[in-house]
């Protein structure tokens, strides 16, 4: 779907974002996953620490999806603290609460602490644990703070995959631009103006007095306006007005001709 | 990891969160994958469309890492206009631009609102199609909106387990009252208080005149202050106050003996 081209046109530029270390992960899938979550999310800087089937992996491969940009240049470490040792800042994500006295955020906070240190030139990045165990406490203990996604209370843990998504979404959200909500109009049309609005208005009016919908004369002003309410709130473009006019004159039409 | 009950003390009833709907789902795997995601995010009501590899699914089961409580009431439905019919808010969560006048929304808006409606008694769901197609235009018009994660452009393709999961993060996120950020400390201590603070100051001041380190009587105050300052930011327990008096002590100790 993206090559590495396509792939480095994120707003986030390659070097920038924060590391994703697994430490001791054990399924090629899972790392595969996790490479593609990272790409979705425009982080590029993936590290492996013992992986348990070695590397390259073909399962890996496979559940990456395309997301080269990503594996390409993945590196491997024999351990956390020299997988972490060019970062400044390192969070440890972990469910588990630890024995520990230790800063614990959310990966929303983590994200905004991470885009403002990262644009600071501060080198940043999470440590993960692997699947059957999670992070050691050794290796929690190399981290400045805790990363904690709040979930079910019930059912917290996490595919690994899902972890490193988790984090990764929050660090694209941080600065995306996207408007919270927003309609959209193909291209081949654009938001009806009132005037075709109120003409459309005009038309169905007619017809409705015509056919003797509205003959009750003290309920026709407030029915009139629920109808044009209804169709204000369609947010009508101007296609879909002409083919509403259409609607009106062909059931006016079929009508007169079933007489 | 979470029986039944473990599973339904999360912050949600079972009963009220969005519906989710797969739409011709493929892998059994990520069918699991995507109940284990929902119950992480305690959403309860899963729906499926004509799974390619039918119902039940052994690699679905295994996958679900024991997310009974949402694969125990899994329905499964001839249609997706089957399958919304009794919802009253339903999103289509797509990526791609369609040839339709359409609300588009971000999961966070998305969240935000079934949160409110779902307290008003509206009953919601969210729409996700195939690995390999996505949804379809005719399932796209079902719905009242889109929801379109904002990721890098580059390669958006999200898993569909991953873009469950991104609309249930954000599902719980949205009333979660988990702290940013938090200092958390192991039971068996406390912050330490300032009088025990100042007191581990006094000590290694004490010690740090006494071997020369302070000698330079122009730069004292300075030091000390950095000192203090570096000690205050580590936000110490009493514990480790207690540990860091006995550093002290045994740093000193010990020139002693080697003198």
């Amino acid at each position: 779907m993206a090559g590495t081209d396509g792939a480095r046109r994120g707003p986030q530029a390659d070097k920038d974002g924060p590391a994703v270390v697994l430490v001791d992960p054990q399924l090629g899938e899972n790392i595969g996953m996790a490479a593609r979550a990272m790409l979705n999310c425009a982080l590029f800087d993936l590290r492996l620490v013992r992986p348990r089937d070695g590397w390259p992996n073909e399962k890996a491969v496979a559940a990456a999806c395309g997301a080269d940009a990503v594996l390409d240049r993945l590196r491997l470490h024999e351990t956390a603290a020299d997988a972490v040792a060019d970062l400044q800042l390192v969070y440890a994500a972990t469910a588990r609460r630890r024995g520990m006295t230790k800063e614990v955020v959310t990966p929303r906070q983590a994200a905004s602490d991470m885009r403002r240190l990262t644009a600071a030139g501060v080198r940043c990045g999470v440590l993960f644990g692997g699947e059957a165990k999670g992070l050691g406490n050794d290796d929690v203990a190399l981290a400045d703070a805790v990363l904690t996604v709040p979930l079910n209370p019930g059912f917290s843990s996490l595919n690994l995959a899902h972890a490193v998504f988790a984090i990764g979404y929050e660090w694209f959200q941080a600065t995306d631009p996207t408007a919270a909500t927003a309609l959209t109009w193909p291209k081949e049309t654009r938001p009806a103006n009132k005037a075709e609005l109120f003409a459309l208005f005009g038309h169905l009016e007619k017809e409705l007095d015509a056919c003797g919908f509205l003959h009750v004369k003290e309920k026709r002003p407030a029915m009139v306006r629920n109808l044009r309410n209804l169709f204000q709130r369609a947010r009508l473009s101007e296609q879909e007005v002409r083919t509403l006019r259409g609607v009106i004159a062909g059931l006016v039409k079929g009508k007169t001709e079933a007489d």
